[in-house]
């Protein structure tokens, strides 16, 4: 089985809201094995749904649309769905019935315009709604299919199951867990996809399909593709398979090889956040490991990562943001022939300031940054992006130098990342792979 | 004018990931009066990516596609494109010099696999990409339109301009802006649409609603919208006249009405964060003002904000993030007695935070911020989202307590914000209007 989801809203168009409910009714679709052929979004116009219905019924097995039911004049969803089928809209008496009796307990009369709600095309079911006032629709779309191949081709008439629910997510959420999913769930067969992502940090996208390999051919099952964002590569892993048994331990094995390939650039799957890994390093080491951290170009942005964790007071109690020379000097005890011989940005300079934090904070592990984080100060021996980290631990410090591509913020977020991922393979006591 | 916008990428399709690159666009083309006919969401699949490109070619004056131009096997919108056009992929040398260039000055050899990048459909123009490997692609799609009308319907061979962007939103944008918006901006003539986004910070969207009053009229010209985000409560103005003239005038007319009855919570306009507002209002005063920050629950993210920018060490010297009760005391010279008597998230706590940081920075201005960001550590006199916030000036110091909802990271983004705030109206001179 496979569909077509469609969103209609003037305001999805002009990019004035952006359209969540595609993407959480694509995940509900995949985790019942029907396939979704694509998304469409078109705006309050009734012409414009119409084309787009029958062209959906013409290419999907079953179609879901949101949006467009409200009570308001520019909500045409359910009159272009009589359209479609060439059927007048008539009225549900027992849904009008349940609308009066919701403004009758609001103390008030319903006004004349909410009546559009109580209406379905002629031979649609209504969906109840639970939480408002705009009623669903389910209605067999009439379409034509060709069937057969080549010279046997043959026209037949056909109906496309289509179900129209409310465009704020929440009506159409709990509509399409009650009604709409048990309907398709039934129909699906039992096939199912399973996804999950994972995460790397520190080579980019091509060095780690190169590494995957023959994983990320297409059409393979279970597919391996990739995609980045703010500096992290993930792989994207889909089962397809008949039953629940079966994906799940395909996606295992597929996982497993990802994993073989890549080791410990892989970092951590699906919701969970660089931070939290580390994080989760730190309060599982029963040696109650603590971090603190000394930054000039990132400005705070690793102690504000180590910190996004309820609990890091249990390892971080320490941070400096030492963005000035002077501060260097007078907070991290970096000698300011230090920064006259070497620059800000050196590897001795890191190296003071990561010494200075761990012995000031009493903690187990320093990280210190110091980068040239852009867009202005760059020169042609330490260009925009250059940027020097330091680890210290209890075997002494060591230092890095990365460069860093983006603009300001990219180069700063990545440097933070790195800093953490430094911090990372420390405490897995590996060596960074790169 | 006319465009249809097509998202391509299995995460999307899948609802993987939300769709953010469509809205965006579409707000992009509205205000330079281009419409949206809708946008088309495919996965990774060169037969789809084809069918959506001819069907957007025979609808739409133009199309803007995103995604499907990595160096993976399975970005193949390039290869979509030069199908439909029936002409095969070539090297633009000059871009494959750019991208070996890259790879050489991280020190690495380019993977095989980047050389697709390089590659554009014969005919095509090549969009530069200033922040990564993917560069775009400007093809005009060869469609057959149907011109005159009944009996005299001609089908006329016509050219529609197709512009393939990244599908990373950091990149597209830049692409966009720099290469496509002006591309269209001079073919959309006559009706026009200009947009303003003016912000607040403080107060709920309700409250602002009520303070604009008839403002928010519906149907009113130019229309005045409230969208809430990340606490900041944003007015929308959108006006459509026929001509650039009118639309500035009025447009001016009614930002000017929004800022009298709003004042100086309206903090900035468009792009433009409060962070960046601040810096500004630092940078530009003759007695160049500096700032230190001593953070506790907000963990370095005032500090990260106020070094978001350009050129910030003219301002921020000293950054200390006290997480501990320790650090407050060893680090800012909090009396450990002070902490006993009143608790870390307290007025006296804060107070003498600020008074330590400013003194120890010999900063001009220091902020303090110290509060429960949850989700545990709350308790009927201080439930999570307290945070007490202190600014040490010139004339002394001063401390509020917030009750901030959310979750924990609203709750820290919040408070870096309002503590920001705190330091605009200081800086304007003025008493905080709520």
């Amino acid at each position: 089985m496979n569909a077509i989801i469609l969103s209609v809203g003037d305001e999805l168009v002009l990019g004035q809201t952006v359209d969540t409910n595609s993407a959480w009714i694509s995940q509900q679709l995949a985790a019942i094995g029907c396939d979704i052929i694509g998304h469409r979004t078109v705006g309050d116009d009734q012409a414009l749904i119409e084309i787009a219905i029958a062209e959906a019924a013409s290419l999907a097995d079953v179609i879901i649309v949101s949006g467009g039911i409200g009570p308001t004049e520019d909500d045409l969803t359910r009159q272009a769905i009589a359209a479609v089928n060439e059927v007048e809209l008539v009225v549900d008496e027992k849904w009008l019935a349940e609308i009066e009796g919701f403004f009758r307990k609001l103390g008030r009369r319903m006004p004349e315009t909410n009546r559009i709600q109580a209406m379905i095309p002629a031979g649609a079911q209504l969906l109840w709604n639970t939480c408002g006032t705009a009623a669903g629709v389910m209605a067999m779309i009439k379409s034509i299919d060709v069937e057969g191949e080549d010279d046997n081709e043959e026209l037949v008439a056909t109906e496309v199951p289509l179900f129209a629910t409310p465009g704020v997510p929440k009506e159409m959420k709990a509509m399409f867990t009650r009604d709409v999913l048990p309907w398709l769930k039934q129909r699906t067969g039992g096939a199912v996809i399973l996804s999950r992502i994972l995460h790397t940090f520190g080579q980019g996208e091509s060095a780690v399909a190169e590494k995957l390999g023959e994983l990320m051919t297409r059409g393979r099952n279970p597919s391996v593709g990739t995609t980045v964002s703010g500096g992290i590569v993930s792989l994207r892993l889909n089962a397809r398979y008949p039953s629940l048994e079966e994906a799940t331990a395909k996606l295992e094995e597929t996982a497993a090889r990802c994993h073989a390939e890549l080791g410990d650039l892989i970092y951590g799957q699906d919701d969970v956040p660089l931070a939290t890994v580390v994080a989760r390093l730190l309060l599982q080491d029963p040696s109650h490991p603590t971090v603190a951290t000394a930054e000039s170009c990132t400005g705070g942005l690793v102690a504000r990562m180590l910190t996004d964790i309820p609990g890091s007071s249990a390892y971080f109690k320490y941070g400096w943001v030492t963005y000035a020379n002077q501060a260097k000097t007078d907070l991290l005890g970096v000698p300011a022939q230090t920064l006259i011989d070497h620059g800000a940005v050196s590897e001795a300079t890191v190296l003071a300031m990561a010494k200075g934090a761990r012995d000031r904070a009493g903690a187990t592990y320093a990280l210190s940054l110091s980068g040239i984080a852009g867009p202005d100060g760059g020169t042609p021996e330490k260009p925009v992006g250059t940027v020097w980290i330091a680890l210290a631990h209890t075997d002494g410090v060591t230092a890095r130098r990365f460069i860093l591509t983006g603009d300001r913020e990219m180069i700063r977020d990545r440097a933070a990342k790195m800093a953490l991922t430094m911090l990372r393979f420390r405490l897995l006591g590996k060596e960074l792979p790169f």
